[in-house]
C-alpha cells in the first residue's frame, strides 16, 4: 500500500512530509485537501487526527523511524522542539499573513509579519552559534531538524521579503544552501509545481 | 552519583524534572540557580546547556526511557507537543505576568494574562474531547504527557485566578483532582516548601 498524503501540494505540513518520503525513497500519493476553503476541518478530515482542533495545515509531521533511531536522536529531538517552539511560531505568521490569508482573499496583517521576520533573524543567531559547532543542527548529519526548516522558511525568504535573515549570519546561509540544494528536496518543488497527485522515486 | 537539577525549586521547569525524578523513586540534589536575578543567564550556566538562548527557566525538561519505551511512545509524544505547542504558550504568560515579573520587581501585563486563562480555557476543550476517549491525555496510564502541564496549571489555578478554567469540564476537572493528587506530586510540593537542597524517596 502507498502512503497517501493528505493536504495541499502548497502547504507546509504536507511539504515537510513529502520531502521526508522522498529523501526516503518512497513513493506517495497526494490526497488534495482544499484548506483555503477550510475542507480539513470538515468532520470526515477531523476524524483522521487526533489532534485536530488544533491544527491548521495538516498532515501532522510524523518522524521517520530511520531518522530516530541514530544516536543523534536526543539531539535531533531538541531541535526538533526548537523548530516548533521557537522558530515556527515566529514563521508561521510571516507566512499566514502574506501568502495563506491574500490567498482565501482576506488582508493579512503585514506588521505582524514583518515584525515576526525580525524575530525569525534573531532566533537565527542561535542556530548560528550552533552551527559552529556542527555541520547540521543535530549533528553532522541532515536529520529531521534540518528538514522540518525548509519549506516555511522557502517562503519566508523567496515570497516574503524575508531573505535578509540570514544577512551576517554565514554558516546559516550555507546551511540554507546546503539543505535547499539537495536532490530530495527540488523533486519534491517539481512535484508541488508539476500538480501531479502522485509520485515514484 | 545523584542527579542534579539546576533551577529554582519554585519554577515549573524544575519542578517538572523533580515530579519525574520523584515518580521513578530516585534522589536528587537541587542545586539552586537565582533565576530571577538573571544567574542562568551566566556563561557558567550557558554552557551547561546548548538552547540556552531560548530558556527562560530551565533545566530543559528531559523525558525519561521509563516512559518512552512503552507502546504509548508516540501519542505521548504528541501530547507532550500539545502542552508545548499549543498549551504552554498560554500558561506561560499568564506565570509570568502574574508571578515571575512581580517578582522581579517589575509590573507584569495584567490583560495580556487575563486574556491567556482564557485561551487556556478554550484549549481545554480539546483535552475535555480526548478525556473522553481515554482516563489520561495520552492513553489509559499517567505520563509525562500529564505530567508536563501539572507545575504552571497549578500556578495558574491557585496564584493566578484561573481556577475557572475547568469550569463545565467535567473530564478535565476529574484528570486533574487524579494527577495532583499523586503521591510523588505532593511530595514535589512538600520538597518545595521546605526549602532543602537534596531529596531520598
Amino acid at each position: 500500500m502507498v502512503v497517501q498524503v493528505y493536504g495541499k501540494a502548497q502547504a507546509v505540513c504536507p511539504q515537510r512530509v513529502m520531502h521526508c518520503l522522498v529523501e526516503l525513497g518512497l513513493p506517495f500519493e497526494l490526497v488534495h485537501v482544499d484548506i483555503d476553503a477550510m475542507e480539513h476541518k470538515l468532520p470526515e478530515y477531523l476524524e483522521k487526527q487526533t489532534l485536530n482542533s488544533f491544527i491548521v495545515s495538516f498532515p501532522c509531521f510524523s518522524p521517520s523511524d530511520r531518522f530516530l533511531t541514530s544516536p543523534m536522536a536526543t539531539s535531533i529531538s531538541s531541535w526538533m522542539d526548537v523548530e516548533a517552539i521557537n522558530y515556527n511560531p515566529w514563521a508561521f505568521p510571516v507566512v499566514f499573513n502574506l501568502l495563506v490569508l491574500p490567498l482565501r482573499g482576506a488582508p493579512g496583517d503585514r506588521e505582524a509579519a514583518a515584525a515576526a521576520v525580525e524575530e525569525m533573524s534573531r532566533v537565527l543567531e542561535v542556530y548560528e552559534k550552533q552551527l559552529s559547532k556542527s555541520k547540521y543542527l543535530a549533528g553532522d548529519e541532515f536529520t529531521l531538524a534540518d528538514l522540518t526548516h525548509i519549506p516555511a522558511t522557502r517562503y519566508v525568504v523567496e515570497l516574503c521579503g524575508g531573505a535578509h535573515i540570514f544577512e551576517g549570519k554565514e554558516r546559516v546561509k550555507a546551511w540554507w544552501e546546503d539543505i535547499t540544494g539537495r536532490p530530495a528536496w527540488k523533486k519534491v518543488i517539481s512535484f508541488v509545481e508539476s500538480g501531479k497527485s502522485s509520485y515514484s522515486p
